[in-house]
């Protein structure tokens, strides 16, 4: 039965030594995806500047309206690219980091665990020996049961203040466990909503940035730009070296579509 | 007079040119810079379908009340994944395509143009001709202004069809620019804002299932794996065998925490 114990004793040891490679195992490789996670958040960041300087580049080059509208929008998505910025940052200093420094804790834990599983293991030794000591003895049973008696208090004594050491330890682990992986991702959550929400109020004004462009004012202003209208037609031209009748067998209508010309 | 027409002519020709070779060139660069947008947005998604995988097989590892709260929160992310995917081939679809496509546009809008001008240009030197043939002849200023009076006239409507083409050409291609880059810029936008709103929806929910997680549950759970009801305690062991006073000097205090040692 103390056998039996024993083994028990060895299983419980080997699931808390397990439970603690498990949470540095899987918290060590969330460390990792959430850094990728970021790291692709910034790429996608620089790709957004990259597309705000081509919008402003292709501004710089357009008639009046379509030039404003462009450059608003720009204006908006560069706002928007320092949020992600934001974004980034904060996802590294509540998300990366505390995964990072879960190595540490989790070294300390394993630290802790090992000096008190070595104690309980010494105690386990203890009770064995007592165990064996009266077996080998069962004709001095008074004595051997006095001795066992003190013996046994005081490994008992032992066992429950590295017990209660030990749980305490599980214990906090656990829940510190819980605590923070529930506060890890409740950051991670609250970190991404502040920006989407951002996105939204952002891209809302842009949308009626873009929705301002009005061609028609625009082609005027291209027109206008290729057809000054202080030159003289061509048909002004020759009319007036050659001072023929044109001048008057030239219909109004007709002469419309040669002011269009210009 | 004429030779300054002819200048006039030629930069409107250049100004037209170099009008289509901008846009061709800034589209061209706009196309290129969201594709890359549109790949990072891709590389993002799949960084995220790896952070859906690793929760879940942490999940699989953990006690049921943080197990529940880690899949509800993969679920939802993964959710979220697809509405990204959604946003990856919408953009694709809807802005890189359309910008893609721009070339082919603008290579037959130039061709438009070619041709238009060629014509334009022809028109040019016959009134030019013109003008040097009147100017040969002074003395037989009627016949001459008879036949510069029928040529004329055929050079001016000829001249009046081609720019009226012309015209419409370059209002069609600044008008369809236009147009093109307000339509793709605002599917942008509505396409981001779509898979904004829907994160911020999502992001709700999983926070939720964050808060859920309540580690008091777990931990008794977790502690009762370790330490199984129906095993008997040690002391309990060395009473059995030993049947010493212990049973009686026992306190009931000291044997609870035994009993916490299990």
């Amino acid at each position: 039965m103390l056998n039996k114990s024993l083994v028990l004793w060895d299983n419980q040891t080997r699931q808390i030594r397990d439970a603690v490679t498990n949470v540095e195992k899987h918290f060590g490789e969330l460390c990792q995806i959430f850094a990728a996670y970021v790291r692709k958040t910034a790429r996608l960041r620089d790709k957004a500047d990259l597309l705000v300087n081509e919008i402003h580049a292709y501004a710089a080059t357009e008639t009046p309206n379509l030039k404003l509208g462009l450059k608003s929008f720009a204006d908006e998505f560069a706002k928007l690219q320092d949020y992600r910025q934001a974004e980034v940052e904060r996802l590294e200093a509540k998300v990366v980091e505390p995964l990072k420094y879960y190595g540490t804790i989790v070294k300390l834990k394993r630290e802790d665990l090992k000096m008190t599983l070595t104690a309980k293991n010494r105690e386990a030794k203890q009770l064995t020996q007592l165990e064996k000591t009266r077996q080998r003895n069962p004709s001095d049973r008074h004595i051997i049961v006095s001795f066992a008696e003190s013996e046994l208090q005081r490994a008992s004594m032992d066992a429950t203040r590295t017990s209660r050491q030990l749980e305490e330890t599980i214990d906090n682990f656990e829940k510190q466990k819980i605590k923070d992986i529930r506060n890890i991702l409740s950051e991670f959550v609250t970190i991404e909503m502040l920006f989407h929400g951002k996105a939204l109020e952002i891209y809302t004004t842009a949308f009626q940035n873009i929705q301002n462009i009005d061609e028609n004012e625009d082609i005027e202003i291209f027109r206008s730009s290729l057809y000054p209208q202080d030159y003289p037609s061509r048909l002004d031209i020759v009319r007036a070296n050659s001072k023929s009748p044109l001048q008057r067998t030239g219909s109004s209508k007709f002469s419309t579509e040669i002011v269009q010309v210009r």
